[in-house]
C-alpha cells in the first residue's frame, strides 16, 4: 500500500517529461533501481511485457527460417581484438572479469556487450562448403556496456535483448537479410507496439563498430526526442574475414562468407511508455499489456455476495476468449482508487460492474485512451471487449503517426533549423553533402544529430544545410535518447 | 557434411558410457565446445529441447501463481558477504569483475552464481505489509560457477536455468511452496522429459549454502550414476534476517519473512540423453523432441516429381495438427544415411515413403525406440503417428521405472555396500545414523554420496550402515553426476 498510495503523485508529463518517465516506470511497476551501479530490476508487470514482445518477435524470427541458440557470456580478450574496428567501437565501454573463483586469469575475459565475435569463432567451425548456408542463428541474452549515464530501459549498464547472427553466401542474400529483418522490425513495432517507425541507414559515423552498412528504425517519442528502436547490419565480409569464416563455393573455390546482425533490446518497452503515455501514466497498446482489461467490481453492500460471482464469471469468459484480464477483487481499495491506479498503470480498457449492471444485466467499459465509457449488455460482452481493443490498438497507432506527422518538418536553412531545434521539434529533414565534419558540426552546435537517411527519402533540393556544397541526401535530424 | 559422415562413429555406450555422451552431444548437434574455458555453446537443436523444456516448466509456474522477473547479473561483494553460510558457499567458486571501461572497480562484483543475495535485497525494498505477502517470483537467467572441470550441459562455468524466489508470511506456507514447487518438477520430469525421479530431503552437508532444508529429486542415469535434476529450499527466515526482509503482520508486530528458492537447468538435457539414449545415439521423448517426426522420401527415379510432393502434403497435414516435423528433402544424402542420421538424432519417429507406398496409399512408420515398423494406410495417418508418440512417451518412462528398479537395492551390510558399489549398482538404499561422520566416511570409502532421504522412504530396520549405531533413516546412496 504504501507504494500504490503514490498514483497520483506522478509529475505531469508537460512539466517534465524526463522526470514523469520516471516516474511512471517506478510507479507503474514496471522497473526499479538495483543495489548494482547501472542496472535495474525489471519488475513482473514489466517484464510481462517483454514476455509478450518476445513471443510475438520469436514468432517471427521462426517464421522467415531462423533459429534459437546459445553462446557464452563470457569473450576472451584475444578474441575481441580480432576485429579492428570493432575492439576500438566497444573496447571502452565493457566489463572485465580478472578472477575467477580463486585463481587471477592468464586472459581476461569480457563480458559480452554483443556477440559477434564469439558466434564467428563458432562460425568459422560450423560453415565448411556452401551447403552450410544460410545460417540463421538468434540469440536471447543479456548483453553488458558499462554506461556513465542510465535511464531505466533506455540505457543501462546491462539489459536484455536478441541479437541475430547469420551467415550467406552471397553479398546479395547477406544484404537481402539485413533488410528483411528491418521490415520485420517496422512491422513489429507498428503492428504491436503501435509505434511508427522510419526506417532508413545509419550515417557513416553512426554505423555499428566493424559494419559495412547499418540500418535502423526511428521512432519519435511524446517530448520530439527520437528513439531508435532498433538496427540490421550489413557485416560485408569483415567479420568473416577476421574470424576466417570460409566455405568451399559452388565453383569449389574457398570464399569468406557474408555476415550480417540486428537487434532489439529491452529498450522498446522505454519506447512504448514514452509514444503513448499521458498526464495519468501509462497507456499500453493491447497486444502488449499485461492485462488488456481489469474487471472492477463495485464494491456496495454485500458486494461480495452479489456482484463478486458475476464478476468472476466474466474473467472466465473473457479469457476462454483469450483475453488477458485483472480482476481486482481486493477489500483494502475503494473502486475510485483501483480505477486511477489500473488508468496509471496503462490497462487499455476497465470493466466496472456493479449492483444496478446486474439488475440491468450490463457492464460498464472505460477506454484508457479515450475514456469514453460504454454501457454494454452483458450477453454482448465478449464482441464489445475484443472490438474495442482492436480499436484501441489501431487508435493508438493513428494518434502516435499523427503526433510524428505533426512534429516532423523541413528545412534547407541552416539558421532556421538551429532556431526550430532548440525546443523539441521531432524530425527535422534537411539536406546533407554526406561529410562527417558537417555532421558532426551541427551535432554539436544544435545536439540533432542524423537519424538516419529513411528509403524513401526524397532527393534533395537544396544544397547541404551546413556547408553549402551539393547535398547527397535528405537526411533525418533529431535530438535523440 | 563433414561432420555428418561421422554419423557411426559414436562410441558405444557398454564401450565407454562418458564418451558415448561427449559423442552424443557433439554428433547430435547439441552443443559444442567454445574458446571460453568451462562455457559450452548451446547449438539450435539442444537450445530448441530446453525452449520445449522452458514452455512446458513456464506454463506450470504461471499456473500456480508466479510471474516472471529479471534481476541484475552482477552482485556487489558486500551483498554477497551478508548470510555467512552462503557467502562461504559460493564464494569460491565466482567469477569476478574488478574492471568496468576503463574504470578499476571501488567495490568488486561477482558475477551471480544463483540470486538470493540481490533478490532479497529488493524484497526487503518492496515487501512491507502481510498484505503484499506471498511473492511469487522467477527468473529465466544465466549464471556462473567457475568450475574446474567442466562436462556438457551436466557442469558448465556458465549455464541456463530457472529460479524461484518466493516469500511468505507464515513458516507453514514457505514449506508448503517448497514442497509443491518439488512436487511440479516431479510431475514434470515424470510427465514431459519421461525420467523418473526420487523426491526428497539431501542431508545436513549436501543441502544449498544458507537454507534450512534442501530438497532434491534424483533421476538415474543409463550407466547407473545417479543426477541430481533440481532442487527445492526451504530457507527458513536466515536470508530474511541477513536481508532484513521485514512486513508488518496481521497483528501489526514486524516480522521477518519466510522465504523459499529453487531451480532447474539445461542439466536436464543431460538427464534426457543419458536417461533414454541407446548405442545408436540419442533418443528424445516425444514432448521435447524438437522434430517429432521425421518425413524421409525414398529417392528413386523422378522422386522429386513423385514422392516429394506427397511427403510435403503429408508435413502439412501433421503441422496442422500439431506435430513437430522435419522433412528431409536432401538430394545430397541417401535415404539411409537420413535413417542413420535421424536415428542418432534421436527423432522419435520415422515416416518413410516411397512410390510403392504411395501406389498403395500408405507410409511406414518406424519407431526410435523399439524399431518397430508399421505400413499405415494414408487416410489413417494423423491419428496413427499421435497415437505413436504418446505410445513412445509413455514407453520411455516406463522403461527408465524399470531400469531404476532393477538398479536399486538395499543392504544393511556395509562389507557388501562397498562390494556393490565398485560396479554401478544404481541406487543402494541403507541406514544410516544421520551423522556427517558416517555421510564423509562413506563417501571418501566408496566414492558413493546420500541422494536424498526419500518422502516414502520405510523407516530402517537395522543400525547405521558404518557406526552401528541406532539408525535415524534410510538414505538412498549413489555415485552421482
Amino acid at each position: 500500500m504504501s507504494q500504490t498510495d503514490l498514483v497520483t503523485e506522478i509529475t505531469k508529463q508537460s512539466e517534465d517529461f524526463s522526470r514523469w518517465y520516471l516516474d511512471v516506470v517506478r510507479r507503474a511497476e514496471l522497473a526499479d533501481y538495483s543495489p548494482v551501479k547501472g542496472c535495474m530490476v525489471i519488475r513482473p508487470y514489466g517484464y510481462a511485457i517483454w514476455e509478450l514482445i518476445q513471443r510475438e518477435l520469436d514468432d517471427r524470427f521462426k517464421a522467415t527460417g531462423h533459429v534459437n541458440a546459445y553462446f557464452p557470456l563470457f569473450i576472451p580478450e584475444s578474441l575481441l581484438m580480432r576485429e579492428a574496428e570493432h575492439v576500438e567501437g566497444f573496447a571502452p565501454q565493457v566489463a572485465w572479469v580478472t578472477k575467477g573463483g580463486d585463481e587471477v586469469l592468464e586472459e581476461k575475459l569480457i563480458v559480452r556487450p554483443t556477440s559477434e565475435v564469439i558466434i564467428g569463432t563458432m562460425y568459422a567451425k560450423w560453415i565448411k562448403s556452401w551447403r552450410d548456408l544460410p545460417v540463421l542463428i538468434n540469440q536471447w541474452a543479456n548483453v553488458v556496456r558499462w554506461e556513465k549515464v542510465t535511464r531505466p530501459f533506455l540505457r543501462t549498464t546491462e539489459f536484455l535483448w536478441q541479437e541475430g547472427h547469420t551467415a550467406h553466401e552471397t553479398e546479395a542474400e547477406a544484404h537481402e537479410e539485413t533488410l528483411r529483418i528491418l521490415a520485420l522490425y517496422k512491422e513489429f513495432c507498428e503492428t504491436v507496439l503501435a509505434m511508427p517507425v522510419v526506417d532508413g541507414q545509419k550515417s557513416e559515423s553512426e554505423k555499428f563498430a566493424g559494419a559495412s552498412r547499418t540500418y535502423s528504425i526511428e521512432a519519435l517519442m511524446g517530448d520530439g526526442r527520437a528513439l531508435q528502436a532498433g538496427t540490421s547490419h550489413d557485416l560485408g565480409q569483415n567479420f568473416a574475414k577476421a574470424f576466417e569464416i570460409q566455405f568451399q563455393g559452388r565453383d569449389k573455390s574457398l570464399q569468406h562468407a557474408w555476415t550480417t546482425s540486428w537487434g532489439v533490446s529491452t529498450r522498446l518497452i522505454g519506447g512504448v511508455i514514452m509514444t503513448h503515455g499521458d498526464d495519468s501514466g501509462l497507456i499500453l497498446p493491447p497486444r502488449v499489456a499485461p492485462y488488456q482489461v481489469v474487471v472492477v467490481p463495485i464494491s456496495r453492500g454485500n458486494w461480495r455476495e452479489t456482484v463478486l460471482p458475476r464478476a468472476q464469471e466474466i474473467r472466465g469468459e473473457l479469457q476462454r476468449a483469450g483475453v488477458r484480464v485483472m480482476l481486482d477483487d481486493r477489500d483494502s481499495q475503494t473502486p475510485g482508487w483501483k480505477f486511477a491506479e489500473w488508468e496509471m498503470r496503462g490497462v487499455p480498457l476497465r470493466l466496472e460492474i456493479g449492483p444496478k449492471d446486474i439488475e440491468k444485466s450490463q457492464v460498464v467499459l472505460a477506454r484508457r485512451d479515450t475514456r469514453e465509457k460504454a454501457f454494454v449488455p452483458m450477453e454482448a460482452l465478449v464482441g464489445a471487449v475484443t472490438m474495442r481493443l482492436d480499436e484501441i490498438q489501431a487508435a493508438l497507432l493513428a494518434r502516435a503517426r499523427a503526433f510524428r506527422e505533426e512534429h516532423t518538418s523541413a528545412t534547407n536553412d541552416y539558421e532556421e533549423f538551429k532556431r526550430m531545434m532548440e525546443g523539441r521539434p521531432g524530425f527535422i529533414i534537411a539536406p546533407w553533402c554526406g561529410s562527417h565534419e558537417c555532421e558532426a558540426a551541427i551535432k554539436a552546435e544544435t545536439q540533432a544529430t542524423i537519424r538516419n537517411i529513411p528509403f524513401d527519402s526524397p532527393a534533395p533540393t537544396a544544397p547541404c544545410l551546413k556547408c553549402g556544397q551539393p547535398a547527397d541526401v535528405s537526411a533525418w535530424f533529431a535530438k535523440a535518447y
